[in-house]
């Protein structure tokens, strides 16, 4: 049986000391012009051009990140939104990755009724059969991010190929956005509001993925722009790893996220994209769009700063840091 | 302007008088032995291999039913799970479709913040950014299936695309699914579900997309499965196009699905996708799997017979028909 993800995900945060994901949100505007070049010459089709630029650029970032972060977060519409093309430049970011000792949450918020959220689930987590009778695995991400909207049996099969092959997902429980209360806050009669209520079914979800920590492989998104609710969250599910997003470009803070790890310092992740991997277009780095990778590092080597003094600050510092 | 995607669809089904979407859902082990020869020659790697066969198939299937059904609806998991080869035969699928007058839906149910919403829309709706400065369409769908869990400020970057480009949603309300309900059916404190108030929302989102048929280009996934509640939602959104899945393979009968119809037999299209696309595997075809095009359009006609019977048996048929 393969290791739980919670369990490999929380280690190498103890290892690396930071409870940080990079999310990896390639986008062609904000490519440096280098980059761009270098794409240019290796990819004629301007389609192509795009892709291994997104390639390029990522595989920078990861060999900039590796030691300070322990997880890397693909946003998939910014690959998908290029076709054939850009999925290739998705499987090749997720594999270096992954050799480069990272863990990978595939950001998708995938969901579908059973039949379909079972090909979701091979491909993006586990294994597909292929034409010579033998299954292989396509996208092999360690985490995958989903959507609860249709409940249990869209779930199910996401559920069964984290036990087979040691991976996790994060449900979306409550959104970063301005509008995510429309549905998200809606009370029902008891006076619980459905992210309560999806919470609680996370919860659940992730009773038989529990690790040795103590986590499940099963979390749920929870954003840092709503403190409050993130707090009712994290008693709803002690067990579940949050993944936090709304840090940084959306306006997150530290202070922030803070409710959202438990009392012993673990218990979440929090997501920078474009505060980290977009660093070098600050006023304090855009001279030298060339070390766009070393203005990544410096960001997320503040970001771990700042998360270590508002856990400090808050007595959730965990044991040894 | 282009043309409003709802007018688009609703002209097709008035042409070929019949409400019905084929699913394109293809699936290796359930492919024709046939077809998996030829594209054994045409592609040594196995995962191009399935990939090619999931093309040569869904084009059989498209040249057999393009003078019966008005649309098609590839469900992306069964692409995306085989990586960049599965993405080439969706985006090949999607235009031989659309080359052959069909409407294409694209079923990925994709959902995420704005920022991230908007490369959705850019890639499956509208046109992406590319290295020579230029735009162009990828996957060029006339319509994509989106979740609303996120809310409005998640929608919006498809309104906009739908507005410019005559594209067209269908938002997740009420799925067809057993557990649907576990969060779509939950109560507020007014008495009214879940899945009331997304479609609520969905009528509001679809307001300034109103075709000149009355319809407008942001439709609801309202399951056959759930008749009840389909006459409730046809009240909350009566300008609203449903998609209703369920019918067929998963137990919807065409009765069940005369609900989601408006007074003037307008108003819905019918998926099906196994029952029509692997007729071939049933008992009554079972002795020709080289003749499984001609299975589907078989089973095409029946369906839309059915159809016919129970619009016309309710006085829900359309004038003409």
């Amino acid at each position: 049986m393969e290791k739980n993800a919670a369990d490999r995900l929380l280690e190498l945060i103890a290892a690396k000391k930071n409870p940080t994901v990079v999310g990896l949100d390639p986008v062609w505007e904000r490519i440096p012009e280098e980059i761009k070049k270098s794409a240019a010459e290796a990819e004629k089709d301007p389609i192509r051009t795009v892709a291994k630029s997104f390639l390029i650029f990522n595989k920078m970032i990861i060999d900039a990140l590796k030691d300070i972060v322990p997880a890397v977060k693909p946003q998939f519409a910014f690959y998908e939104q290029y076709g054939s093309a850009g999925i290739e430049a998705l499987e090749e970011t997720m594999a270096y990755a992954q050799q480069q000792g990272l863990v990978v949450i595939g950001d998708g918020k995938r969901n579908d009724i059973g039949n379909t959220a079972r090909a979701y689930a091979a491909g993006y987590l586990g294994k597909v059969p292929l034409a010579d009778g033998s299954s292989r695995t396509i996208f092999n991400g360690d985490f995958l991010t989903v959507n609860p909207y249709l409940g249990t049996d869209g779930i199910e099969p996401f559920l069964a190929v984290c036990r087979e092959e040691g991976k996790g997902i994060f449900v979306l429980v409550k959104t970063s956005n301005p509008s995510s209360g429309e549905l998200q806050d809606i009370l029902d009669r008891n006076g619980e509001a459905l992210y309560e209520n999806a919470g609680r079914l996370v919860a659940r979800w992730g009773i038989d993925l529990i690790g040795e920590k103590g986590y499940s492989a099963v979390g749920a998104v929870v954003a840092a722009t709503y403190a409050k609710e993130a707090a009712k969250l994290r008693e709803i599910m002690p067990g579940a790893l949050f993944l936090v997003p709304g840090y940084g470009a959306q306006g997150g803070t530290a202070a922030d996220v803070v409710p959202c790890f438990n009392e012993d310092g673990y218990g979440a992740v929090v997501n920078a994209s474009r505060s980290i991997i977009y660093a070098y277009q600050s006023e304090a780095h855009k001279r030298r769009p060339a070390e766009f990778h070393l203005a990544a590092a410096g960001a997320a080597l503040a970001m771990r700063e700042e998360l270590y003094k508002a856990l400090k600050q808050s007595g959730k510092l965990p044991a040894g840091w």
